[in-house]
């Protein structure tokens, strides 16, 4: 076969649009991204999607957790084969079709947190599905990567058809100047970037109070501490359960394993405690399909409990 | 919006074509297959990339494992969120694009082992890659799993300018008249199998003795015992190193956990033992990327040791 055979053959789909170009040596190119992070599987009648948006490597210091020792920190990382001081934090956003919605359940960080996130909207659109076709989007809380994809950079709203559900106590912390006025650093930044997102939406906006039902059987719970008014999500249909625990749970290797761990993420690290235990007691209990927004893709399987913590067994990839 | 809005929208990808017709009162068409089992990662200088054809939901009885009990299985599959007494077995082939050349290591089940099975083909078409495109194909070993990709159900090769490497004494084992002459059952129908798919190409068809390099950067790795001639694979590129176990480690909540277990698919219980022991001890002291043709897709990730037996510790999903 000559090579420029090969090379017609290769390039039959739209993924290799991406490919390199080829070296003189090279028969056959290599890709440049990544296929395209999208699962999809079953709650009852309803279709859930995952959707990734990346990955940030996240560096970590000596007090990333406030009641843990670095090396403590390190060697959890080494059991997940992970380099010591640097933390992966992927983001995976959760789409629940009803039959009838479509619910996006966090947004992504629309490129905003490392270049290495920001492609929600291409996995998206990969899945079948453009921003317009949204019809709800739920927030969990007003960290910059769960609220950026609402708009572009350059300000527009991204899911021009899209209800706005957020938490009422995320809305009062954030949106109040009072709070804003006595925060300084990264937190100020996060006021800044709320007022960004949402100061021209607050008409648009629903609020809605953490234990009220946000969509047809989606039902948010109330898991204060990693901010004022963090919420996640009890999803049901046709009589089965999951649970999308947002940040309650973030890496599985450090806060399944050690819930009692507070991070300088959390923003009430005793409170955060509080929810993660409860709600890793109650997955592991039930035995429910759980998910979250910085598992490891496609970011659902199941907990098990294993010592003092917990563990998360990851759900097998399957066909629908 | 209007619903012809919103389907044309929906209908932007290619994905949707096989979305299911819109029932009269749903805004949201349920798609009907799974996203592309394709996974890319790198391995020095060289692209891998993990290829899902599907999963067996295999029943298994009393006898399934010749040492261990039914309740000792079920409770490693109950570990796993599974249910009892149904083992399932995930297919994804191994593509290695060394930059000269695309190396597949096994070929899927082309549909032949389970309906829930069989999406190689289409897995590798969204990986942007005909099958004119791959230069070698080498097998395993001779189970119809790891075969059957090679043909069409109508006996044409699909792969039609690769060169076929196969292990020297899986050929002499499964071509010997006097050896299909002694089986029944299953292994008479893997014997009836192996001619189906090699009959007519013994003259193509280069046989390799276990040990040797089948293409550059990958050595074969003797680890007999699930057949008489089955390998494995080193893959070396740029100072990095991994293995490709194949089937000396399937399950890997049964067999990386138990790896003195023998399941009735070894034809050599303790000789496969003593290979499954072997390469999950190197993969651990040398704490090397693995990857598995049973493994749950994408199946790739790491080796830890665990009490008596090691733990599958996964890859996390990244971007390239």
């Amino acid at each position: 076969m000559t090579s420029l055979t090969r090379r017609a053959l290769l390039q039959a789909s739209a993924f290799v649009a991406t490919a390199a170009a080829l070296p003189a040596h090279a028969a056959a190119p290599v890709a440049t991204v990544q296929a395209p992070g999208v699962y999809r599987y079953s709650l009852g009648h309803y279709q859930l999607t995952a959707l990734y948006d990346g990955v940030w490597q996240s560096p970590i210091d000596d007090n990333f957790i406030r009641n843990a020792d670095a090396a403590a920190v390190d060697r959890e990382l080494a059991s997940a084969f992970l380099p010591p001081r640097v933390l992966p934090i992927s983001f995976t956003a959760l789409l629940v079709n009803t039959g009838a919605k479509l619910v996006l359940i966090d947004t992504g960080t629309a490129g905003q947190t490392a270049d290495s996130a920001g492609a929600l909207l291409d996995n998206l659109k990969a899945a079948g599905i453009a921003p317009g076709a949204i019809d709800t989007i739920v927030i969990s809380h007003f960290h910059p990567d769960h609220i950026d994809g609402l708009k572009t950079k350059t300000g527009d709203k991204v899911f021009v058809n899209a209800e706005i559900l957020v938490p009422e106590p995320e809305w009062a912390f954030w949106m109040d100047d009072g709070n804003q006025s006595r925060a300084t650093g990264t937190l100020f930044r996060y006021f800044r970037n709320a007022r960004r997102i949402f100061g021209d939406l607050a008409g648009e906006v629903r609020r809605f109070t953490p234990g009220a039902e946000v969509a047809p059987g989606i039902v948010s719970i109330a898991a204060f501490g990693h901010t004022p008014g963090h919420c996640a999500f009890a999803i049901h249909s046709g009589g089965h359960s999951m649970l999308a625990m947002s940040d309650t749970v973030r890496n599985p290797y450090l806060f399944a394993r050690h819930p009692r761990w507070q991070p300088i993420f959390d923003m009430d690290g005793p409170q955060a405690v509080k929810a993660r235990l409860a709600m890793l007691e109650r997955a592991a209990s039930d035995r429910m399909l759980v998910e979250a927004y910085h598992f490891p893709f496609p970011a659902c399987g199941y907990i098990a409990r294993n010592g003092d913590g917990y563990e998360l067994v990851p759900a097998e990839w399957r066909p629908l």
